[in-house]
C-alpha cells in the first residue's frame, strides 16, 4: 500500500489505529484451543470485529515464531485474511548484512505479502537499503523506543550534542523517503516527538505504547500528527485482550470503536 | 554448551572454527535440487563433511525464513542432525521488548534446541535479559559488525569519548557473565579488538568476516585471543561453497580441514 492509499483510508475511517496481533496461546479464549488452528481463528475474529475502526494490522512476529513451522503457517494464514485496504506491518525487528536482509526483505514482502517491516537500525546502512528495493514496500525503522532499554544506548549523548536516536533517524532519513520510511517512535516519549519532527516532518511514525504501556493519545497527537497525520498508533493488549471469554471479538470491537473515535475528534 | 565443555572441545579438536550454514538454494549444487529437502540435504552433507575440524554450526536464520514454513523445518531437521558435540549458534539477529524477547528465546531454545543466539543491542537491557533467563544458553550479542554500516552507527563518538560499541559492550557485559554472553565483532576491525579486550578480557567473540569478508585469521589471533581461546571464527562461504559440483562436501572438507591446520598452529 503506498502513502497516498493509507492517507486516503485514514481520512475516511477517521481512523490511524493499527491493531497489534500479538497472538498468545495462553492468553486466547479457552474455547478456541480445540480448533485446529487456534492461532488464526483467534485472528480471523480479531480482524472481522475491528476492521471498521483501524487502518493497520501489526503481527509481532516472535508470537508465531514461537510455535515453529505450524506459527508460520496460522501466520500466513492471518496475513492472506487481512483485508487489502489494511495496511500491514510485520513485527519482526530484523537487520542483518546487506545480503541477508534482502533474504529477510523476501520472506516477509514475497512469501508474506506484508507492505512493511520494523527493522532495527544498528548494522547501518547497507542493513537497511536492501529492505527499500522492494517498489511500494515499506522500511519502519526503529528510533526511538518505549521500553526502559532505550534508555541504555538509543539516549546516550554524541559528541556532537545529540542522542544516538536523532543520528539514526537523521542518517537514514537519507536512505529512503517518506514513501517507503516510517520510525518507530514509543509513546511513553511524546515529549520527544517535538524534536523528531524537527528532523523528520513528513515520515509516518509507528507510535507503540498507547494504552497499557502507559502512553497518552492526546499528547502523540499534539507533538506527532502533521498535515497527513503522519501517524499509526498501535494497541496491541488493549483491543485483542479486552475480554478472555467467548464474547472476545465483541469486546475487541467496542475497544477498538473506542479509540477510533478519540481519533476522530481529530481528524 | 557450557563454557567450560566449549574449551574442552576446542582444545580437543584443536579448532575455532565456526562453520556458518546460510545454505541458499541458488548456490547449492543442482544435483541436489532433485532430493526432497535440498537445503537439508546439502546441510547433512557439509556437516558430515566438517564435523572433525569445527567446533561449531552457525545456520543465519535469515536463508531459511526465506522459503517461509518448508524453510523452518529445513532447518529444525538441521539443528536436531548437528552432532551433540558442537555448540551451535541461531544467528538471527533478534531483539525486542521483554515478553517478545522471551518468545524468540523460546523459539531458539526450546523448540529449536540452538546453544545459542545472536542478538541486536539497540533496544537495551530488557530486550536482551530475557534470553540470559534459560540456564545453558547463551546470548551473542552484536558489538561491532563487519559491513560498512558499522561505521555509521556502532563508531559514532560519545560525548563520554567512547564509540557506541564500547558502551554496548561495556554495559551488557554486566547483564550477563562470561558463561551465558559472547560478542559478535567483525574480523575486518582486527585492530579494535584490543580495545575490545579490556572491557570484556574473558568472553567468548564469535568473529565473522575472515576470508570471503578480508580479515585477517593472523590478526584476530594475535589481537583477540585469550587464556581460554576465547574465539570462535566463522568461515560460511569460503567453506560450504568451496565447489559447487557433485564433490562440494569434499571440497568443503578440505577448505574446513586447512582453516583447522591453521588454527592449530596456534593453540
Amino acid at each position: 500500500m503506498d502513502r497516498k492509499k493509507l492517507i486516503t483510508e485514514i481520512r475516511r475511517k477517521k481512523s490511524f489505529l493499527c491493531v497489534g496481533l500479538d497472538t498468545d496461546i495462553r492468553k486466547i479464549p479457552e474455547h478456541l484451543l480445540k480448533t485446529e488452528d487456534p492461532i488464526f481463528e483467534f485472528n480471523k475474529q480479531i480482524i472481522d470485529a475491528t476492521k471498521d475502526y483501524c487502518v493497520a494490522y501489526k503481527p509481532n512476529i516472535a508470537f508465531y515464531e514461537a510455535h515453529g513451522p505450524k506459527g508460520w503457517v496460522s501466520l500466513k494464514k492471518t496475513i492472506d485474511y487481512i483485508p487489502k485496504d489494511h495496511f500491514t506491518i510485520a513485527d519482526a525487528k530484523r537487520g542483518d548484512i546487506g545480503n541477508t536482509s534482502g533474504l529477510y526483505a523476501r520472506a516477509f514482502f514475497e512469501e508474506m505479502d506484508f507492505d512493511s517491516i520494523t527493522v532495527a537500525p544498528y548494522m547501518g546502512k547497507d542493513s537497511v537499503t536492501p529492505f527499500l528495493e522492494f517498489e511500494g514496500r515499506w522500511v519502519i525503522l526503529l528510533g526511538l523506543t518505549s521500553n526502559p532499554g532505550a534508555d541504555d544506548f538509543q539516549q546516550l549523548e554524541l559528541k556532537s550534542g545529540e542522542k544516538v536516536y536523532h543520528k539514526v533517524i537523521e542518517r537514514s532519513s537519507a536512505w529512503g523517503n517518506e514513501d517507503n520510511m516510517m520510525y518507530v517512535v514509543g509513546a511513553t516519549r511524546a515529549e520527544a516527538l517535538t524534536d523528531i519532527r524537527k528532523i523528520i516532518p513528513d515520515n509516518f511514525l509507528l507510535i507503540p505504547g498507547v494504552g497499557a504501556q502507559g502512553g497518552s493519545l492526546k499528547d502523540v497527537i499534539k507533538y506527532g500528527m502533521n498535515d497527513d497525520v503522519g501517524l499509526l498508533v498501535n494497541s496491541t493488549r488493549g483491543v485483542i485482550y479486552a475480554d478472555s471469554s467467548e464474547s472476545f471479538a465483541e469486546a475487541a470491537k467496542a475497544e477498538a470503536k473506542k479509540i477510533q473515535n478519540e481519533m476522530a475528534a481529530f481528524l
